[in-house]
């Protein structure tokens, strides 16, 4: 038994929770910048409210809204600057993944001027992150509740940074911003937070806080899995229940960080632009598998869980991760063993030991013809 | 659903972490102040721990051993003030909830000279409380991860204050500290630990994340407890799911705070000397019964947990809270119905309601001449 635990951040949750905490936003700033993309945060209605929030407490605010998918660190550069100049004493994300991440790395720069991409990633920066705010808009990244951020570097390649300063201060989480996502971008976000969920559960390294919280967000996120195949627009219930299951998710990966299907995705959303929880769910099922293999018991629980075997599994994961057209060449497979020679440490987290050289022939196997 | 949280401690659990994050101790302090009692902090090995691990890392410290059970608020003034005298950056509390409640409020006279009990207990201060660290070495206080203090005042009556800047930074959690306490202190502390997660699970305000606590702090707590009254010395793994069990509990008080039994109970430690969980026991079972009447379901899912009926719980309740002797006063009453008169903010806790008049009746029934 154990009772390991660290998630520094306030997460005040339900209807109206931006407008209702107002104070505790101006408890935290008095002239902020926010971090969005061009689009999400104006639809989901999160910027809005925000705004609302901050003229009533008379916060000064500045809008970045330049973030893309997969964010490019020179971005988070460029508005760490931007927050500088604007002498900004917090930063505030709003929007899915991409825009928190990017917010926490926004946070980093605009304390230290002139940092290098180098020094980013090896987190080689004098001051902490600025204090962050995080508003989700999907159902997903987790990003609320954790201390990552997963950018794209000048070479395309996703990296991932972690650092304490970088827990949000305070999370807003109102799930009725998830609504203004399309059916593609559920499905999609409802798989990543699955695989966080699913990754650190069956982790060899699984303590049992974060087997708790994945036992909670397992059953609540693959039923809504489920439910949102049935569904064009998925009712304001299974929208509540598909965000929180994302933030109980998110609490199993800000424990035990991601496994094998995450680190591989990247490959898919790198090379083939595939949406990045549809990247991840494609390797989901070879980690079951290998779960069944080295840690039966746990995999039977999962199956549990689920309420269902392997094979409906693999077989829902796979339609849903549209990935079985990809082909890779012998190139590609050249660069992901270069990237991975030296290890990934997400790989701990898969039971039975996982290596650079068993994702190569893992996507071999998966991803070129037969 | 909801997915409110906030306990922003860093918990390292397990044997031997005291010694193994001698690193994280110093990212924290350089200069700090020991808070304990004159002998617990010795007994359980806790203080000798510690001091390796601070000489380790070069870490200047000073002892502040006088905290008594039921602390009062002077003793910390007084220790603030040497605290700053000491010019300690930090204070490391080790015991149970007294040295621990104290280490808290330790850490807010020190940064404070000059702060007066009123304005203590109205947190009416200009900084923030000091760093604080926390090592518990009893199971039933769940002080570890709250930011609540409970100290005696010069009248001889208990109060608490609540502030965020009271939250541990570091907690420290050792179950083998436990060992060393005897059967009567082992028994009440599960017992307090026991009313932390019941109190809070009964809550007309209990939400997700709190009652998922509540759900495994109850059954480890109960079923622990059963196991207690067989054994003379209870063994490693009882005393582990004891402290990691009042951990639990610590996180539902943290959400949602005490109910009846506690404020209740102050009566019967403060008047006639019983220890703090058996007093707050005596009055479970009443909770209990108001919960059967106004949230049945609730009352059903506690049986379930305990694998047993109300009358076994009173029962075993009553028999370990050892206050059937005791006889109170009207004069006693009349205090009771001034100190409450204004209501206590956690009888909101309670199913159905309840006043400072409820309170003096339940008193006169159980506590009176019939």
């Amino acid at each position: 038994m154990d009772f390991t635990l660290h998630m520094p951040a306030n997460v005040k949750s339900g209807d109206g929770c931006v407008l209702k905490n107002s104070g505790l936003i101006k408890s935290i700033t008095r002239r902020c910048m926010i971090v969005t993309s061009p689009h999400a945060a104006k639809a989901s209605g999160a910027l809005d409210d925000l705004i609302k929030a901050l003229e009533k407490e008379n916060i000064s605010y500045a809008v970045f809204d330049q973030i893309k998918e997969n964010p490019l660190v020179e971005t988070c550069m460029l508005a760490g600057k931007a927050a500088k100049y604007f002498h900004a004493d917090c930063i505030i994300g709003i929007g899915g993944g991409s825009p928190l991440d990017a917010a926490k790395a926004v946070a980093v720069f605009a304390q230290n001027e002139g940092l290098g991409l180098a020094d980013f990633y090896k987190r080689n920066w004098e001051k902490p992150a600025l204090p962050i705010i995080l508003i989700g808009t999907t159902a997903g990244t987790g990003s609320e509740v954790s201390a990552t951020a997963v950018l794209t570097q000048p070479s395309g390649m996703k990296k991932s940074v972690t650092d304490d300063s970088m827990y949000a201060t305070l999370v807003l989480a109102d799930p009725k911003y998830t609504r203004s996502m399309n059916r593609a971008v559920s499905v999609s976000t409802a798989l990543d937070a699955l695989c966080h969920a699913v990754e650190g559960f069956l982790s060899p390294r699984c303590t049992d806080i974060p087997m708790y919280c994945a036992k909670v967000a397992i059953p609540m996120l693959w039923q809504g899995i489920l439910e949102l195949q049935k569904y064009d627009t998925p009712g304001p219930a299974l929208r509540e229940r598909l965000y929180y299951g994302s933030l109980w998710a998110g609490l199993v990966m800000n424990a035990l960080g991601t496994s094998m299907p995450h680190p591989l995705g990247y490959v898919l959303t790198e090379e083939f632009d595939v949406p990045h929880g549809r990247a991840c769910a494609a390797f989901l099922p070879r980690l079951v598998l290998t779960a069944m293999e080295h840690s039966a018991e746990r995999a039977a629980a999962l199956f549990d869980m689920c309420g269902c075997d392997y094979e409906t599994i693999e077989k829902t994961l796979l339609s849903l991760s549209d990935t079985a057209g990809i082909r890779m060449n012998e190139a590609l497979i050249e660069r992901c063993r270069a990237r991975w020679k030296d290890g990934v440490k997400n790989f701990k987290n898969v039971p039975g030991g996982f290596t650079g050289e068993m994702g190569c022939e893992l996507i071999r196997e998966l991803f070129t013809e037969k």
